[in-house]
């Protein structure tokens, strides 16, 4: 397999930044959306149950519906694609049957032989005290699949902003995403940096690796 | 800059797993840990705060003792590196002073310059409200970087487990967290995979694109 070198990552990390002004001229490719789609899909999850949506919005009118609630952020109708992650606000058994019948289809055995498998995950995630858990654990299973979107489009040279300044009601009841049981916990737009954003030439803020990283 | 194609990008996603035992034999060259801590310290997060710290846990005695308190699951003590993710539970005008000093250090402005962005940091963080959340809003942070870990591991060859299952405030009190203001949220074994991690070659489970990604 043919992998990065450590240091072309770091450099593709250090070329990444927050992009506030996307060239709206310049889709992605089919090519480079579909991996990015699937490195969406591959994001692990607590105990694999992906306990989220990933909600694209490409209609036009949609995103100007959005943008309001976007503290007028244009990436918001500017990027090439914007992916909204929405995360389920309960877990019920009926998720984690689901989950079940799949491990058990993809692997080849009966969903029987996973019994202890789904008593693990139903004495954890079904009981009482998880009830009010449950969408903070979802909202942090969503961020692991922004972390690896970002992370992903960096290092094939696609442009990415990470958007947290939205109106989470709003985005909701756009998307329709209560009936779905889910919510709105970030969102993130991709494509490529304009040429004219200032941004792009900042020197990055970050605390030095003293601060940062403590070796025990 | 030399990027991954994007089929070799997902084709390095689909080559990661949660590693369920590694090879304690085999440490992660310096290179290549200096990329990974590199790109924890890259991490994007909200208005570039970083709330959190990154406690990579080296001693082999300190490892033994989070053992017990990991589900004895042994990347604890066999993966090459140990990084726990710890959140910081609270913000206070501190930590916003010590960003915006840095920021204005790291870009050549004054920090009286930049007194409008202080003011929308302190609005939104500093608020009654934001109390109670501030602890979750921070864990989602070190999330972000938790992603973006294990895909930065991914691309360059390196194998990782995310870990949940621990019981956090025995880690707390192992690593002296409280007394800094932080809490483990979630860690991340890194190293290389056992040849007999018989986890390796399982087919990977997850729902599908039509499933999962919901164009709108």
């Amino acid at each position: 397999m043919s992998n990065l070198a450590p240091s072309q990552l770091v450099k593709s990390l250090e070329w990444r930044y927050a992009t506030k002004a996307f060239d709206p001229s310049r889709p992605l490719t089919a090519e480079a959306w579909q991996a990015l789609e699937k490195a969406l899909i591959l994001s692990p999850s607590s105990f694999g149950l992906q306990p989220y949506r990933f909600i694209v919005v490409q209609d036009p009118a949609t995103r100007e519906q959005l943008l309001p609630h976007s503290w007028g952020q244009r990436q918001v109708v500017d990027a090439s694609h914007l992916v909204v992650f929405a995360a389920r606000t309960s877990v019920t058994g009926v998720e984690i049957d689901t989950f079940i019948n799949l491990i058990a289809k993809v692997r080849g055995v009966t969903p029987e032989s996973l019994a202890a498998y789904r008593g693990m995950m139903s004495g954890s995630l079904l009981s009482e005290g998880f009830k009010a858990v449950a969408p903070h654990w979802a909202a942090r299973q969503a961020y692991i699949a922004l972390g690896n979107l970002m992370t992903a489009a960096a290092v094939i040279g696609v442009d990415a902003c990470p958007l947290e300044g939205f109106v989470p009601a709003e985005y909701d009841r756009i998307l329709n995403l209560p009936a779905q049981g889910l919510a709105a916990v970030v969102a993130c737009a991709v494509g490529y940096r304009s040429a004219a954003d200032k941004y792009a030439s900042l020197p990055k803020v970050r605390f030095t690796a003293a601060d940062l990283v403590k070796v025990v």
